[in-house]
């Protein structure tokens, strides 16, 4: 390229957005700005009301991403001091499913006078888990028809996807259902107020709302047997044209141009979810490595050329994650949340302690492999994968008057890493090979040691993404594809990703000393895994009376 | 009685020595006083030499009780402006077994200028746990010989005993063993220097020494079975005329009149063990009740007029505790050790912080049994009763992410009193009935929740012995026996304990609603009691691991 090509990403994430300005030519990130939602995480009042939350609600403002939206493309841009001429695309992704009702304008019901006060007229966030009995209805209901659908998502829905969202809507609002002109990801809605054209992403579709490429969605009467006013939903509410990721959205419109400070007419891609964006961004574009988004709970990602049914995964998708292949996701619902969680037991002050981190991963890593005489199941937040359940809790055994901090502290990281081992060695019985881990997010930045037991425990060897903000590089690189070659863009995310996303230097290679102690704790593991799992295990029973004590405590 | 009367208990601990003066009429304590040992516990290098210790020894110097002896009993005398006159008895309690080698004179042979830098000739503390090769030879001889006293002891004997520590000496050091003229419990030993009478008591000798009163030492065969040079070791270093609790064991020599203050002829009780004077002293002189003595670990104590064999206890001795009944022993390893742990993880120094009980007890007490969700198995120091195996280790389960400080400190102390539950079930199924519990030692007074809780899950009343210093007070309660009526003490250690002991007016009752409760919670200790305790456990397996690791640590 002869002049300066760029490409803005925007990641929205649950607390704020961030927005990286990148070359298109080597993806360098020329500027970075975030901002936090105003409302952030509303779960306990709606903004500038009286009205209260039930617990296990999580609503956000719209609003607010048009605000971070506008505020961070803006900063890139002066940051960057780049001219918006230069910028040749856009791409976002976001939290997933994270829902709207909205009218056929695109105004959120929440925007409108006469429904603000009403709950259900907000965006529904992705840990809105308010939806359950939905999500029993639809498990259940799928199960007795023999729904085919259902082995896609390891046969088990979650409260958090879109159509227990949607039917939560129905059930306890039917007028705010029966207004919603549209029900819609957010990520698909922000990508509308960029474009003014109204798109639906596969990636959400087809791992949130049971979509998938070959058979669409689930058939009418699946909705019926819901609720017979739930029949049509798709029809009456969503849409059945579903775009891929890298396809182009539109382009900016004359009022986006004036909310972002972007040239009107600018290439717009279709929206991805976040975790499924940075697959891309960390190198990750053909079958044989395991992406692991690292956080404070990891997703994992791997590709494939075949469709296989995968038990205990959160869903396979055909181009959910790259064209061309089926993208596999998987997920650990405690991992940075479990070590910031010890942080504050040790902290003494019950709150996590991030200064914690540092000096007890130094001490955990002077450890050797076994010498902790602990061994930890890792359900701090029940278990994602593979075995859908969040019911089921932590253990540590071993612990003896010796045991140290550092001790328990290698066994918590130890122990997310056996997990990923259980979901490495799914895949592969599946049939999916796992040749190597390749991590981002930010927890492969903090920790190290975890890196190194990652290897070690899985035996693979694992790289980390180069940049510490994989989802929103993602987003740009996908950007570029939406621009194309004839803009200086790529021409597909496998270009982009050959030429914008980049892995840090270091290998952590598996310790051959490590792996047969490491076998032998993951028997361990394995042993406690699946005994605590069953229908009438010690775990399950004391889960039972926690539960009664809990409820005994309030008044009737 | 007209004129005041008092006798001395001194108790002699592991750091200290603790004597009170207390009057015979009404066990009123009208002085205390401590003294550490210069040398404490010598586990590092013999007192004034460069000789190193290995790991696992522990060791003390004589001359540290002598000195502690004299000192407290001025000391008491003192404070109490008592005339000499007016103390009719002194009494002793020690650990056990605490044993030395000594000339016929009783001059210890650390005190030899030729073996003074030889740690064989130095006390061998109760946790000298240097004797395990010894031990294992014990049992293994036992069980292939057939001996039947090895009932009496849940069919395995300690590295802590009598004969192990012994056979230790002359194994290492034939020498040493050579010169001893005497083996002898330290107890022994400082009745010795009051009186300048060689005693054995019956407590030590049946709990430690694998005597009883009907059947005596075992055979010749048996220690010839172990060594050659070990077949004569009764006749040769110990004694066969054993003396029971509250006989009285001489008076006190013009030496020790010098050494401690006391007129020459105050009569001295037998010694005794510091665990086992306490039942009386906690006012338990008959059936149908278990004494626990809490501290860092706990000790219990039930008394029988019948010869039972119980599984997994420490032992059954007639006239161990009360004369002319059984008394039963059991123990927990880790109890105010293990809450002692916690503190020390929830402080953020690794070190034991005695502030935090206080409130970690308080916000505890105000969950409701069950809401923690958690059960612990209390091994923190292995399992002494029922399972008698040092290599079991601590577990916790049901943490998640919302699991507090108290929630973990409150299933600690929960965990130690389902062990206590095993043992008192252990007991009834034997045929020893417990209708209640009575409780001593430190511990009780410092938490009044694990009182409660050891109400609610026992099912039983629990009552606290009033004094603090049980086992000085049952010192001093068995010197009034010795004493006898004549010089205004008591004809029996009952009616001692009718004068002399008294229970704290708090009585801890079961409450009704938790009872079910812990009944489930106690169901899930116990399935995870007997899974982790099989030969090829998690638990077992992990350990293995660990000592592989630690052994590898080591240079080759």
């Amino acid at each position: 390229m002869s002049t300066a090509r760029a490409t803005i990403g925007v990641d929205f994430g649950t607390e704020s957005a961030r927005a990286v300005l990148v070359d298109v030519a080597d993806g360098r990130q020329l500027a970075t700005a975030v901002h936090r939602y105003a409302s952030g995480v509303i779960d306990r009042k709606l903004p500038g009301s009286d009205v209260a939350l039930p617990s296990d609600w999580a609503l956000q403002d719209p609003d607010d991403y048009l605000e971070a939206l506008g505020a961070t493309v803006r900063s890139v841009l002066q940051q960057s001091g780049a001219d918006p001429s230069e910028v040749i695309g856009i791409g976002i992704d976001f939290t997933a499913c994270t829902m709207l009702p909205v009218t056929s304008e695109g105004t959120p019901l929440s925007r409108l006078a006469d429904l603000s006060s009403e709950p259900h007229a907000w965006v529904k966030l992705w840990k809105h888990h308010a939806a359950q009995p939905e999500a029993d209805l639809i498990n259940d209901t799928a199960a007795a028809r023999g729904e085919g659908w259902l082995d896609r998502y390891g046969r088990r829905t979650s409260s958090e996807w879109f159509f227990a969202k949607a039917l939560q809507i129905l059930d306890e609002a039917p007028h705010v259902y029966a207004r919603a002109d549209r029900l819609i990801e957010a990520a698909d809605w922000v990508v509308w107020q960029l474009t003014g054209v109204e798109t639906r992403n596969s990636c959400t579709a087809g791992y949130k709302a049971l979509w998938s490429k070959r058979e669409g969605f689930p058939e009418q009467g699946f909705f019926a047997a819901l609720a017979p006013a739930f029949a049509d939903v798709v029809d009456e509410k969503m849409s059945r044209d579903i775009s891929s990721p890298g396809e182009r959205a539109g382009v900016v419109s004359a009022e986006a141009a004036v909310l972002t400070g972007l040239l009107s007419g600018t290439p717009v891609a279709v929206a991805n979810v976040d975790a499924h964006v940075s697959v891309p961004a960390a190198t990750v574009v053909s079958p044989g490595s395991l992406v692991a988004v690292m956080g404070t709970s990891t997703c994992h990602l791997a590709l494939s050329a075949t469709e296989r049914v995968v038990p205990g995964f959160c869903g396979v998708v055909e181009d959910g994650v790259v064209p061309g292949l089926y993208g596999y996701e998987a997920g650990q619902a405690a991992v940075g949340d479990m070590f910031a969680w010890f942080t504050g037991l040790v902290s003494g002050s019950g709150e996590p302690d991030p200064d914690l981190h540092a000096s007890l991963e130094r001490a955990a890593a002077s450890l050797v492999p076994g010498e902790s005489g602990l061994v930890a199941l890792d359900w701090w937040n029940g278990n994602r994968s593979v075995l859908v359940d969040a019911d089921l809790t932590g253990l540590l055994l071993g612990v003896t008057l010796s045991t140290t901090p550092e001790d328990i502290y290698r066994a918590l990281l130890e122990s997310t890493v056996f997990g990923t081992r259980v979901i490495i060695e799914t895949l592969e019985t599946a049939g999916i090979p796992v040749d190597d881990v390749v991590a981002c997010g930010g927890l492969p930045f903090q920790n190290e040691l975890l890196m190194q037991l990652t290897a070690d425990i899985t035996g693979r060897p694992v790289r980390v993404a180069e940049s510490a903000q994989a989802p929103a590089l993602g987003s740009a690189m996908f950007a570029a594809v939406a621009a194309g070659p004839e803009l200086g863009g790529h021409a597909s995310i496998v270009e982009a990703a050959a030429h914008m996303a980049r892995l840090g230097a270091t290998e952590y290679l598996p310790a051959p000393e490590s792996l047969p102690v490491y076998d032998e704790l993951f028997g361990v593991y394995h042993e406690l895994h699946d005994t605590m799992a069953g229908s009438t295990s010690p775990m399950r029973r004391l889960r039972v009376s926690q539960e009664r004590a809990r409820m005994a405590r309030v008044p009737a």
